[in-house]
């Protein structure tokens, strides 16, 4: 047996490389859908042999769940770090709904939120694709919704509102503005969601 | 040439088939996506053969752009018309809210808002399908929209609203109470659908 071989490690362009596959995956889920996510397809959409592919996941669920985890992690990056990284209380509310919108501007996904778009294909299917991606939407909500309840700890949300009902509303609006924005991409409709927040917290506290 | 057989028209069992196929097509659609809704997919998932659905759509545009037809009758029939039928004002906005989560809630299409779930999907591929998705969505908005001025001009909602606006935001408390009902379909979910609506325009009039 050739020990060596069996416990190598990937090579460095092999990891570079699958990173620069599962970027290009999560985008192209947001167009052609997570189930159009098949290895033949993207191997065709990247250049790449399927063999290739092959090489890195061994079935399309494996190449979907891998996606699901890429996404997160930018959505993560780009929308609830930064968010999160505000001082607790309205200003951070008001952060992570205007990192949303700015991510949505930013065209990270060319389909919009990528859990919403990837949410509406795969919510009648159970398994664990459809778990993992529930579970991403959960932990987002999660996180508004301690960040209302920070905000009323702060006295600058009135602690008689119902925390999740309200993360509920705040969730409404970004969500409304990212179908409206994939459909019309003008800043007037991140706007409107914005206007939409304001009308549910009141406008952002001054830095 | 035989005239009679070029202008015969069809048989009513046809006429009822296709009928039936369409809603076929439609319920479907919401699972597996519109562009999952191949002639021979639908053909297997219906128990018909393809050269017999092939009789009555040429191509899968024919058949999507048939399917939305009737989906876009069904919403009709089943949201906007009994919602408009009830007289202007506060009490007509109530109703378009209410008949759209009643509609969640009877399941009329098992993947939720059937114009929520294609829309998601199309949103990013130009052409005839996605422009009759997005024109029965701006119909949907106009009809709330035009119920909304119609309350303010009752002097139900105050004049000094922006009508589209609240219309997007009313909007908004239905789209997220479809998104979340179809993750997790509870009653407690439209209630909070309902809540948000509540926050922006009020409890529904006495009837």
């Amino acid at each position: 047996m050739n020990v060596t071989a069996a416990t190598r490690r990937p090579r460095s362009d092999g990891l570079r490389s699958r990173r620069a596959i599962l970027d290009a995956a999560a985008r192209l889920a947001t167009v052609e859908g997570l189930n159009g996510l098949s290895i033949g397809g993207l191997a065709g959409h990247i250049g790449m042999s399927k063999s290739g592919l092959y090489a890195h996941f061994n079935s399309k669920e494996e190449l979907q769940l891998a996606t699901i985890e890429t996404a997160a992690g930018l959505f993560n990056a780009e929308v609830v770090e930064p968010g999160s990284a505000v001082r607790p209380g309205l200003a951070r509310v008001w952060a992570l709904s205007e990192e949303f919108l700015a991510h949505l501007e930013r065209g990270v996904f060319p389909g919009g939120c990528f859990f919403a778009s990837v949410a509406a294909e795969v919510d009648t299917r159970p398994g664990p694709v459809r778990d993992r991606i529930f579970a991403v939407i959960a932990d987002w909500v999660g996180a508004l919704e301690e960040a209302v309840a920070g905000a009323q700890a702060a006295g600058e949300i009135d602690p008689a509102e119902d925390a999740q009902q309200l993360a509920f509303e705040i969730d409404a609006m970004l969500l409304m503005a990212n179908a409206a924005y994939v459909m019309e991409p003008s800043p007037e409709v991140l706007e409107r969601g914005r206007r939409g927040v304001a009308k549910l917290i009141g406008p952002p506290p001054a830095r």
